[in-house]
């Protein structure tokens, strides 16, 4: 069991000086600093590129089978922090296990940038790998958190432009809700080390800037989901998030989509970002690298 | 994609005489009749015994591996209908997937016999494996339909008895509800070939007799559900109980269970029965292996 790593993850989060809520300038830089901290392993190989004029990093680790999947990968930080660059380290860990080339989105931040300008982004990336010959059956969209709902507005989007849906979509931890009205927001408050209500409703309305929370593109829970691919969802229990998890994965099935839910007790918003120090982590993203490998079919 | 299989065993099931919430006589004899026709493959070793006092089927297939687990499985059939040795096949199927030494367990059946007596039967089983040495952590509770409601309500008794837990459980098209609340039982009915709520009503009744239809030990959907071992919980979504299986995952996410839910677009109530036959049963039933073989810790 890896309960205490779990709790020491925890009690990392909670000791750390990032607000998600606070001062955007300020939490760029902090939130930058922690996960460029880390080394990367000695197999990673990145390259600053870009796909449809979206800047992206390309990531490789270990082999890379021409035949495998490709990755597209969107990073968290509530809409308004973080970057391609400094979530390299677990787009790096999915790419080892799938021998995949996988591509992290530096899709654009608000407030600058306010919905729908990473949606755009988004799918001018996928758009750019279809345009290149990468087969749609071979692409798997992933995302965490802020990144998560992303990566299903981008299905939304997709299957509106009327283009061919990815593999498989995989989504950490996703925030599919901006009117924050899951039941996990007040009953996990206490428990959540990383969010608060208060800080997403500071990011909702600095990404939404007066569009309705409600809108399907920026809140992909209250959408019509028929269409989308196949959903690997994974959650923390000790998260205010966990309800926007259990009701995707309820209105995904509604909508006949097949879905794999996977909760994890104990753990806090995003864990998967400690595959390489707590077990339980790394178990999360050998799942994810099952079931992206299962539904990529590369020849279409 | 099977989906064209799938449809053939819709059709097949629609077409088939069992009336779920008919007369019990006629249909246990339909029932028994249409699994018992299909042959067990040559591999199949069955032999009735009892565990605790209660009949049950042994079965093995293939070679099995004494550090495996070990299955005890609940047939379906609303409580009234279906049987232990009816059931050999399923069975049969996750043995030879996981080297286990499996029993299908003939618990005492409504009308005749209404709730507890399942329940009772089912602790009775569980006891006696452990009475015989069998460790907790190696056996894996199994159960489908009707039989997947009796064995979480196996899981509420064990807890509430201060015996310890089996490694895992896994429930297929789990009916929770005793009360039929479940949204897809209205939405889901057109397209649900095997079961109705007329059916499900009359067997709730034969089976309560005069109980409450939400005390947890029938409906574990309205339990406590908090100290259960690891779930996995597989639906399709051309039947009625498809909202007994996600409002079952969402209520054991919320109770800190590890919950994996699986939904499969396109097939009816409890298809993995079709394994033999239908590649996407075959498949669930993987899974299903993988997920006991995954937990199974036969040293505790």
């Amino acid at each position: 069991m890896t309960l205490s790593q779990l709790n020491q993850i925890s009690d990392l989060l909670r000791d750390s000086p990032l607000d998600l809520g606070g001062d955007v300038g300020k939490m760029r830089r902090i939130f930058d600093e922690m996960l460029g901290s880390a080394p990367l392993p000695d197999d990673v190989r990145t390259e600053t590129t870009e796909l449809g004029g979206v800047p992206v990093v390309e990531v490789r680790a270990g082999a890379t089978d021409p035949a495998a999947a490709t990755v597209l990968y969107f990073h968290g930080g509530a809409y308004a922090i973080g970057s391609a660059d400094a979530s390299v380290g677990p787009v790096s860990e999915i790419a080892r296990r799938t021998a995949a080339t996988a591509y992290s989105v530096d899709y654009r931040l608000a407030p600058e940038h306010p919905f729908p300008a990473a949606v755009h982004d988004a799918l001018a990336a996928y758009r750019a790998l279809l345009d290149r010959g990468v087969p749609a059956g071979s692409v798997a969209v992933t995302g965490e958190s802020a990144g998560g709902g992303l990566a299903l507005a981008l299905l939304l989007a997709i299957r509106d432009a009327g283009l061919p849906q990815p593999s498989s979509a995989t989504v950490l931890s996703p925030w599919t809700d901006l009117t924050q009205s899951g039941g996990t927001v007040a009953s996990r408050a206490d428990e959540d080390p990383a969010l608060s209500r208060r800080a997403l409703d500071t990011r909702a309305a600095d990404y939404l800037d007066g569009a309705d929370p409600r809108t399907p593109l920026a809140s992909p829970l209250h959408a019509d989901l028929r269409g989308l691919p196949p959903l690997l969802i994974q959650a923390g229990g000790r998260e205010i998030l966990l309800d926007d998890a259990l009701r995707l994965a309820t209105r995904a099935a509604h909508a006949d989509v097949p879905v794999v839910l996977r909760t994890f007790p104990g753990a806090p918003h995003v864990f998967q970002g400690f595959a390489s120090v707590v077990e339980e982590a790394a178990l999360a993203l050998d799942q994810v690298a099952a079931f992206i490998t299962d539904h990529a079919r590369p020849e279409h």
